[in-house]
């Protein structure tokens, strides 16, 4: 059973709220639960079951493929308030391509379990369309992704990236490894680390072990 | 008004058919049209406006992104029955990013104009339900075209877009530029052209003007 503060969170976040039955809305308040992953937990894909629905109430998980050989490259980050919908992509049939899921951070979800899912999104088309709505949304991150890796000169991709981590955390202090740069980039460790260094040269930041202090924000700005 | 014909093909491949009011069907049947492109028209992006949903009888759509130094990527083709939701991202809030689109073919489809396609979709989530799936579908497609690039070597990418052709067009000549092969698999022409030139050396096809005669299937599906 969900704690009350955890209900107002659920009703908040789930737009369809108002359009179900009240027996449907004891379903969802009976088949949500609160469950935790530990940073660098993998949740989903890699040969484990489909999870269902998830709503991050703290932490974040990185959406993210994976090729044979071991290349990795993100799709996406998901951060509190935001509902992961490819953790459930085995009953939306529309979706026919795998993702894996992990936690890079400590987290936090509320998760409603896949047969109840299906089953009310069978049932009530507000629900499907919930879903496929955040499909549509996470779809538009995917094409950000694409758009950076394809389009985007490295030194600006790496720019906007460390731009962005510094608002996202509002701190001049970024406290990640070139190796998980990489991955959210979609580089290479070593092509990282070759543009980091330039950046120090460049006055741009300062780099230590495990952090990367942005010393002139207005020159990062201009490589974007 | 719609011919007698084009209305049943509507209703064979329009699903919320069935969930439509009366007034909402005459409206459909209404607002529909026939539009014809030219190949290489442009139909949809660069500054034009959004046109509304379409549904492809005859032909092909090319769906693609343009960087600002004119890089080209296929994100995937569109053929007769299928419909493109694309062509009404305008509508659909959750999709953020924009797409041109290209005749690939002399092209002939069925549209509904952006105002009655929103209105109705605004008044019947069925409708709207409707084009957050076929969302979904090209999500699926968009993925498939972001592994190939990200994943697959080249010769593997260009092996497996001659084989879908064979088998899509029923005939052993590809009649398509290496121009147009590199649109389509994500690369530059002369990359295309010399591994078509490789493939032709390894006696997999055989290259003539404005053609590439696949001479010997086995090999090609080897490398695959």
């Amino acid at each position: 059973m969900l704690a009350k503060e955890d209900l107002i969170y659920l009703k908040e976040h789930l737009t369809f709220w108002e359009k179900l039955s009240d027996k449907e809305k004891q379903l969802f308040e009976k088949h949500f639960s609160i469950v935790k992953y530990r940073k660098g937990e993998n949740l989903h894909g890699a040969g484990k079951e489909c999870l269902g629905l998830i709503l991050i109430k703290s932490g974040e998980l990185r959406i993210y493929i994976l090729s044979d050989e071991g290349r990795d490259f993100t799709l996406y980050r998901l951060n509190e308030g935001n509902s992961c919908v490819l953790s459930a992509s085995c009953i939306l049939n529309n979706l026919t391509f795998e993702v894996l899921i992990d936690a890079e951070q400590d987290t936090e979800v509320l998760m409603l379990d896949v047969n109840t899912f299906s089953k009310l999104s069978q049932e009530n088309i507000y629900v499907e369309n919930y879903a496929y709505k955040k499909t549509a949304d996470r779809f538009s991150d995917v094409m950000w992704a694409i758009e950076q890796v394809l389009f985007m000169s490295f030194d600006k991709r790496l720019a906007v990236f460390l731009y962005d981590e510094m608002i996202k955390t509002k701190s001049n202090i970024i406290k990640l490894t070139h190796e998980q740069i990489a991955k959210y980039v979609g580089s290479a460790r070593e092509v990282v680390s070759r543009m980091l260094k330039s950046f120090e040269t460049q006055g741009i930041l300062k780099l230590s072990r495990g952090t990367i202090e942005i010393i002139d924000k207005d020159k990062l700005r201009k490589i974007i």
